[in-house]
């Protein structure tokens, strides 16, 4: 029997006896944000959201749930892509949610280190971090309502990864409240620290099924002195990756973003979003943003006019634009990250999330739209942090035709898809995480051995099932 | 009762059993090396060494040690400082060693990847990378003779982390044997993967206690396009750091290596290696070793040349010697590695391997000598990767007196630097492990909650206890 199918619900008498042990204002009624995820595929269910301000609490909160047997959702910004913030079935659970965990405790620009606890929200962060002249690499679209907790929780990448790692790489130390309320304190500044095994990436995108993360120290990098980026029209993904070669041959860690944008991008940017400015008259199949950030010494348009002339000579590239300055380069960007926003806005009939190692990156895109288009005739919107060899693949209806009559092959469309990555060592989940969606998956491509150590793990840390019950492994 | 206590000791009869189950040769007569480790402090046992050349072997070697309650000790290249591949007392154990595992699987420069199983020799591993024009970043002293299964085991540290990070850092996946003789086949050559709980960090730096790591995907970097290096004389440790902040907000990444050196350091290498050149005809009481990695378009000498000015105005440093050429800068990191080659050959009475936060360092330096000066007149030789905050902090009978007669107050010694360590949020293992000789100094100064996950982890994982028995938890 799965643990949670042995869980109680969050009844009105366990909700009264908690709220005797927690100060006034922490237990209060869910709003529709706590109950629903962006793309809409799931519905959750809530008793009461628990809006903790310190550990002491979060640690009274899980104590008394886990005497209760009682599920706990764990909620961060809400922008989680995978349903791994809504629980739709089963007992109803209690939300604990970060939203008043919102201190800085510590910002060090000597050491480059700051503390955060989980309810920050990203762009808070960053700003942080700038006001000390300093930057936290971690970047996404949805920065601005993510928070800290569940950034931790799902391992967030971004584009700023190729440079910089994910939320992962950016982890010195963390504090985290167990199932049974024992807190572990490890919230280290150290570069290196080796006393004994290291838990925090265990913690770090098991998306609040292995305790509830309340604070991170984070990493902080030196802001690169000069940056400059440009927009080129690329022959294919293959030459992409040889563009990208070519670049970090030359300047290294100073290519800071390398993001693939294909023609179904720019033409679906047309359709919805309008007013996003675009670089090229006819969208071209394939192009690169490519983002630099360099010492002091060196003129970053100079090096993508150098770039772009090498590429030109090898045919890798026929068409390219350069900001001229920081607007123009935030205007690349904004296009970048508007995509996304007119997929939401048409609405994917299968949305993906794969990685691949870079080599098998152009036959995969290849293979896997083969692969989709043997279903239907539908219209394709490949694009991502390609120097990650992350890919979002993502399949919509075709021209004309309602997203609402594919659901039915929608599992079909996926399972294709995976099974394409799957084939070429990728994964099927490279930045969003495993949440509800894909549970399957995870039995389905996770190495046998390790799922079955994972079950140990979360038998071990939380053997009621209390934390974000039926989220990755069931 | 300690796991180790119930365990059995190889005999000839499991031996016997063992062999039959085994291809010939894989299981051999101890040598010198198998027992013995560089500071001299333990002496190990071992009924035989098991050097099996496959995964399948190790499994079938552990599943029989498993079923007989045999101990099992990991040996890679037999560097390590902390006692970790050797096991002195208790029921005499198998040693198991990975010097035939010594295949690159893969070498993929477009993916920026190899594969190498345990074995391998970390100076091949660079080699290889550097054949296809790529970097593999970690570097250290014993890079001649340690190899990627003690390097993963520990999480070596070295002179690459400040750029590049811990051996954690580059790992993209691992291929693990159980103790039981399950295999965790996980080596993914991805940036990202996000489909289930990282496992990976776990075994990387649990020396050998939770799992035998027979191979490790691990990622190279690019090359940097120019290098160059400085050895500057700065005002005291705080200054080096301030000199540290100065390059970084100029040149970020661009700073490769950063080494602070001591004049006691650089006294010993005249008194016991006068043949390494040094570059000031007297020594300075603290010097650094700066190293540039950097982007095409800048030239390293100028940079220097630029940093020492502004240095200069700013008080920081007062002398210098900048590399002319790649000789001169091979020459500079030669004083660097024979720094530890000096310590062996005088013997310290304590050596201590001990990081903190940035901030806290040159006041740490200060108040460790004042208590270590208060049990007897040492010699101090504090140096290292003062760029991650991490000293290794070496104390020596005073001048002219034996090492022999200070072994009495060596435990005292350790005590109070490690007091002055935690004292100040530092970790007393920053980049050499646990091992058996900080073992006290984990159940000392390691988080209570983490101690107990770390041992529900291990129960879980090697049940019986055969995995390096008494290494890192007892």
């Amino acid at each position: 029997m799965a643990p949670s199918q042995t869980l109680n619900p969050a009844t009105p008498a366990f909700l009264a006896q908690l709220e005797q042990r927690l100060a006034e204002g922490i237990l209060r009624k869910p709003e529709e944000r706590h109950v629903t995820e962006p793309r809409g595929r799931y519905r959750g269910q809530a008793a009461a959201v628990a809006c903790p301000q310190t550990t002491d609490e979060v640690a009274t909160i899980l104590r008394a749930a886990n005497q209760a047997r009682v599920g706990v959702v764990p909620y961060g910004g809400g922008t989680g892509l995978v349903g791994g913030q809504v629980l739709p079935e089963g007992p109803v659970p209690l939300i604990l949610s970060s939203e008043r965990m919102t201190r800085l405790r510590a910002v060090e620009p000597a050491g480059n280190v700051l503390i955060a606890e989980a309810g920050c929200i990203l762009h808070d962060v960053q700003r942080a971090a700038e006001g000390v002249g300093r930057l936290f690499p971690v970047s996404l679209g949805s920065e601005g309502s993510a928070r800290i907790g569940g950034l931790l929780g799902t391992n967030a990448g971004g584009t700023g990864v190729l440079r910089w790692g994910n939320m992962r790489e950016q982890v010195l130390g963390l504090e985290v409240v167990l199932a049974d309320g024992r807190v572990i304190h490890g919230l280290k500044r150290l570069r290196k620290d080796n006393l004994g095994y290291d838990l925090r990436h265990l913690f770090i995108g098991s998306e609040g099924t292995l305790g509830f993360m309340t604070a991170a120290s984070l990493r902080m990098v030196s802001r690169p002195a000069r940056t400059g980026a440009a927009m080129l029209v690329v022959r294919s993904p293959e030459a992409a990756l040889e563009l990208l070669a070519l670049a970090q041959a030359r300047l290294g860690e100073g290519v800071s973003g390398f993001e693939l944008i294909s023609g179904m991008g720019l033409r679906f940017l047309s359709q919805v979003l309008p007013d996003v400015r675009q670089p090229f008259a006819a969208p071209p199949d394939w192009m690169v943003l490519v983002d630099l950030g360099l010492p002091a010494g060196i003129d970053p348009a100079q090096e993508l006019e150098a770039l772009f002339g090498v590429a030109m000579e090898a045919d890798l590239v026929s068409d390219g634009v350069i900001a001229q300055n920081e607007a123009q380069r935030a205007q690349f960007w904004a296009l970048r990250e508007a995509i996304p926003e007119a997929n939401r806005l048409i609405g994917s009939v299968a949305s993906h999330d794969v990685s691949l190692p870079l080599e098998a990156l152009p036959e995969f895109i290849d293979a896997a739209a083969r692969a989709v288009t043997r279903i239907g005739a539908f219209q394709i919107n490949c694009f991502g942090h390609v120097g990650d060899g992350n890919l979002h693949f993502n399949v919509f209806a075709p021209e004309g035709e309602a997203r609402a009559d594919f659901d039915g092959v929608r599992r079909q469309v996926m399972d294709v898809v995976h099974e394409a990555v799957a084939a070429r060592g990728g994964s099927v989940s490279a930045e969003h995480g495993v949440g509800r969606l894909k549970i399957a998956d995870l039995e389905r491509y996770g190495d046998p051995v390790s799922l079955e150590v994972m079950r140990s793990f979360k038998a071990v840390l939380d053997p009621v099932g209390i934390l974000n019950p039926g989220a990755v492994l069931v």
